[in-house]
């Protein structure tokens, strides 16, 4: 963990601009009717889930590059979430990946308790093999035409249910990389009803208070098709399988150009939103950091949520999922969440009542500038101070470097090697 | 109509080196196990719908190079589309778009059974409005935010209703331009209610034994969101409207790279593919010729439609939907109806058993090649014989030239004005 | 004209709060080191050329929904110019196009400094047929196969440079739709050379102290190909020209996903950037109102030009080039031009020396944050503060609607049609 | 290798049907004034290069699931790919990657003698880090901000050149994955000019007789920018360093929905075409199997390298570039090698002077279906009685399983981790 006190003169080096700034942003807002307070206090209690992977580097299929004190094991992995928690106070949740992150619950409780965190949604991993495991995923793994393949991936699923439960978690996150790489290699129909058989295998072993969160993907690691290629597809297995399935939108996940503020709108409106995986991307499921491509299709996302705030029962989960290949992934995901916190403030001060009205009357343009009078304002001072009374640090980043946090876990941690992919 | 002396006698011509090459490609698939005169006999069986507007000259929003003797009005149209099955024997029915096509109904049955066509799906027009009309569609129609705009909506869809029962339709289509052009200007999930309640109103009006057809369209004219933008939404659709409402898919109003012939499997899965626009296109909505620039693509749509074609009660409506700016409508729609039937035959003689077993058995190259294999056989033979045999054009396309059929009316109807896009 | 009063009055209300703003925010730009009284300097400074066809309502290849009080003519366009230049100072330029606006030189530079309005580049039109045209564009103009179409369109191009001498142009733009819509329709490689050859014959008419801006577009009204598909080809031209000749960009007009800024970047590096048009889009050439849909995108393109600020003799035109479907086009290019400028601002205050180090430190993320930081930064007083200190409208819209123009000319300007799609 | 007795024998089998069809396919086409034998000849000369990488086993980012008998280093590659030419006659070269693949050139050039293979281009690897390499990759290769790195990456290059003149090599093809994950983190001109440096480096030690291929890319393993993103830079890097330079062309490395077949004209235009990596894709660079997503398209560009066949000093490089992650690799290269002479093929029997004549006279229509006709040829008894008569097996994948080889390997070869993503 980062030296108290380290964080506290930083703090207070900074804190005489910051309550400046958060004064003067404070007198702007309320010139137009919002108050900065409430909009601090929901920031402040605001948190997004960290993915134990995330805080490894990431890779591509073509090469990995290693970074310096890279986390060996689970718990070296809690080390850095915990450090990210603490400079942020944004990621109280981490949310495991099994087998990679497969440890005896007490110890990872133990572990979490000492950090001041807690355990998201559980990961299942059908779409690599694992030493010594018995049949392979090459051809599939719930959508598999082998039944003993589908019944292994179920089992899986099953397995990590049964440790989430003895940690606190309360949703399975289920994606695959079934599909297909040649038009007729798989017959589409029959697929998918092997996938949703499998599914509701597993869905029949959730706890009542869980929730399945499936995935959709347009592409990759399949080329030609994807078993859940869309939400679409996510709607009709959250349908088929009942209430305690929902769908999880990763914000990478979609066809070129496509809107995805209108498909998390859509499952909104009919109870099936889930949850979301925080990234950003210009391509296809790049996992860059979350608003350094279109901070503005963020915010629309958050615009929707707010929107919805009020729907009864609606509780989507809230989890980053990058590969961070060439920065610091602490700093990365660090920054991930600050960013997923300004675009929830910045969706906060929508003038709603004026945007509706705007939206009734057919005045598009100003409808357009009421989204963006809010996306515009520099919240940064809100967060800040959040962190500030939360005794967290003022600028994350510039604490986290000055603690030497990195050189001194590469003392200490063994060098991981080039091989394998990043993962996410 | 053509002089069927001319056609005989052009067919006399060719006559000879048809059978010798139906009778060689008979050979080759017999050596495949297949019946040359099974496949013939179901290409000569099938039809796809000609549009009436299809036989216009198109545009796109920048001009319209008007073509020589355009039709000008349904009659017109009405002789062109009676010369296409003429000649081609594979367009049996023609699908109206109202208020275009308004006329009595009696005189549309006259001179329908004078060509020797049928009525198709009718086609309503809230996307523009018309001269006389109360209130604008600017900002929607059967979404707008005004009831008495929806209601207009409404009224028009079940006037095409009324006028499609007294000419042997049976089936509504509903395209819609509703959407926005900036974020916030729309609601989503308000809009898209009211969509709905204005779909259950037409849904009421709909007899029992009709079918009412969405259409889904991921932009344009929309720019920013499009209330039925992809399956997805269109399936809730039906879903919310009913066992007679069903999806119909424009092979060219989806996202880039999204993969068509799995939406339509899925469509089919769950008892909600209602039909086809065909046409092609390589950016959006392009309406170019069906075939003209992806043909596998149109392959795997038929290989779908070929393997679901024992599905009980599983009958989509096909029809042609395309915009010829640079070509001859009548020659456009002559060679699509005859590269619809190319993949259907393509598709019937596909080795279905062998493909299942190499979809069981994991053999993707093989599951690959025999789709190619069916893809790869030149079916023109097969589709000549079907027209030889139906007393049509072995030719259609040198046969309508030789007739001086575009000179002819050219010389009989007004010139039109360069006015208008071009529609769909 | 707007009432002068009633702007003073309007600002008068709204001065207070904006001078405690722009302190405020002065004071937080003094701590990062920028001077906002500079950056307000060159905010003033600087102007965006306003596309005469853009005060029309826009529309699509489905309908066109005509406005209120739509300008009939030239000399009404120029009027709403004036409006816009009035009430934001950031447009003091028009651009025409030929033959719509074409008109005796001497009236329309009376017209213009009545208004203190001036001239920008001039646009030609091959892509429609005109009223009495001898000959049609329907296959090609520029890049015909037939040469006499060939001479037709340069002669159309040199007549409007002979215009624009007369009105103080410097510049023609050339856009054209030739293309293709099937594979094979027409020869790649002559075609292009035909291009070229009628490129090189306005090149060759060009004055002096004249550039030629070619536009490039990836599809659309050609739907398979087009001849100046995309910057590849463009720089082509360019480069075959001469030094007159540069590269026009216009933000819609590339494929899904491609990195503008980056073309914009290449493009300065070889000497060959001429200009811009700016507009916003999602899915095609949209033609959105400018910053609505990425806003931190045409940041990035400001981020470029800030950057090659002082590139010697680099001095591209920029123009906004939107489709005004929904909105007030009058509102719609205010707001545009004011978006252009904030993105100028923001690029303005980026920390240039530290981006520099974090680059060749390959800090990517601090990197990246330097970027952001600029971004977030709300300019909207320092732009406010420059129109203030013009007389210009610190709320360009609101005094607009305040001042009823609209209704006064809608009372004055005959009912346009609802024929004929939106030309962009 | 195979047996030879067994190729004689199975072919003896198919050799009357094969004779028949062969004769039905030749009067066909003679009717369409095109000789079989001399298509036959063409096809029988022609070859594509074998990737010595793609006989092992690819993966993704995500996994790779090894198969059976892995080749375990070039050795094993060269008897693989020798196997892949021995059925199908149409692989005679081999191009190295360079470290995988570095070996003594005499043990090389015995190997390939001793199967009947050369060696095409040779390729380096600056995307990865490898064992005992005194600098990272990570930051970039031949644009990185570091002197040092450059040179390294530059010494790599000309290593390979050095191996490459001792084996017979003429050509370097460089594809790097230069570029950057972040706006802002790499400047684009700087990174551009320190790359075309470190080109004119690796220029300067190339032979005479040599060529330079470079790809470009537009994303992927970096996923904002790259710095070779499109064939506009490639042209630029290629006209920057002379004549030996040119453009190489991968199927798979452009954005969504670029028409691929017109850049290959352009550059066949102005002299810089320099070669092919065939493969096929539906999303991004998905390296499917060549024509098994869309046949046409590949048709399409043999369309332009046989209409250009003409042009001197005209002789691109042909070769395959896949990743194999759920076929037999060898089996996956035999069937993309005859698509590609498939598409070669079709592209042959094109009528050119008819097409000629469509485009002159603008008649789209005839102009695709002169296309067309030739695509649907289903020309496959040409490719097998070429196979034929050259001792190659008519149907190779047939041949190849029942000789059992990759059983026979997999009991010989050590098995494969399932570490490591596939490449390229």
């Amino acid at each position: 963990m980062i030296d108290k006190d380290m964080i506290g003169s930083a703090n207070q080096a900074a804190e005489a601009d910051l309550r400046a700034e958060y004064d003067a942003l404070g007198e702007t807002l309320s010139r137009r009717g919002v108050d900065i307070e409430a909009i601090k206090g929901k920031v402040a209690d605001y948190g997004v889930a960290v993915p134990s992977w995330g805080v490894g580097t990431g890779g591509t299929r073509f090469a990995r590059f290693p970074g310096q004190g890279e986390p060996a094991g689970i718990f070296d992995k809690l080390d850095d979430c915990g450090v990210i928690h603490q400079l942020t106070g944004a990621t109280p949740r981490v949310s495991l990946h099994i087998p990679w992150d497969d440890a005896d619950p007490a110890d990872l409780n133990a572990k979490a308790r000492e950090l001041g965190l807690g355990f998201d949604a559980m990961n299942s991993n059908t779409f690599q093999d694992q030493e010594g495991q018995a049949l392979s995923y090459k051809y599939g793994s719930l959508s598999h035409t082998d039944k003993a393949v589908r019944e292994q991936a179920v089992e899986h699923n099953l397995y990590c249910v049964e440790l989430g439960k003895k940690i606190g978690s309360t949703a399975l996150t289920v994606w695959i990389g079934d599909g297909s790489n040649f038009p007729g290699q798989s017959h589409f129909t029959r697929q998918f009803e092997r996938y949703l058989d499998s599914a509701k295998a597993i869905y029949a072993g959730l706890p009542d208070d869980w929730r399945l969160l499936t995935e959709h993907k347009i592409f990759e690691p399949a080329f030609y098709s994807t078993v859940v290629q869309d939400w679409g597809t996510n709607y009709m297995i959250a349908k088929e399988l009942g209430d305690k399935a929902q769908c999880l939108v990763d914000l990478g996940h979609h066809a070129p150009t496509v809107n995805i503020e209108m498909i998390v709108a859509r499952l909104i409106q009919f109870g099936k939103l889930g949850g979301f995986h925080f990234n950003d991307s210009k391509y296809g499921d790049d996992d860059l950091d979350t608003a350094s491509i279109d901070p503005y299709r963020l915010f629309l996302v958050f615009n929707e949520l707010v929107d919805a705030g009020d729907t009864p029962g609606f509780d989507p989960a809230h989890m980053l999922d990058q590969s961070h290949n060439v920065t610091d992934p602490i700093e990365s995901l660090m920054n991930s969440a600050m960013e997923v916190q300004r675009a929830y403030a910045q969706a906060l001060i929508v003038d709603r009542a004026a945007l509706s009205g705007y939206q009734d009357g057919n005045d598009a343009l100003m409808a357009s500038e009421t989204l963006k009078a809010a996306f515009r304002t520099d919240v940064t001072p809100i967060l800040q101070m959040a962190r500030l009374e939360k005794g967290c640090a003022i600028d994350p980043i510039a604490a986290y470097r000055k603690a030497g946090y990195r050189a001194k876990v590469a003392a200490e941690r063994p060098e991981s090697g080039a091989g394998g992919g990043g993962i996410v």
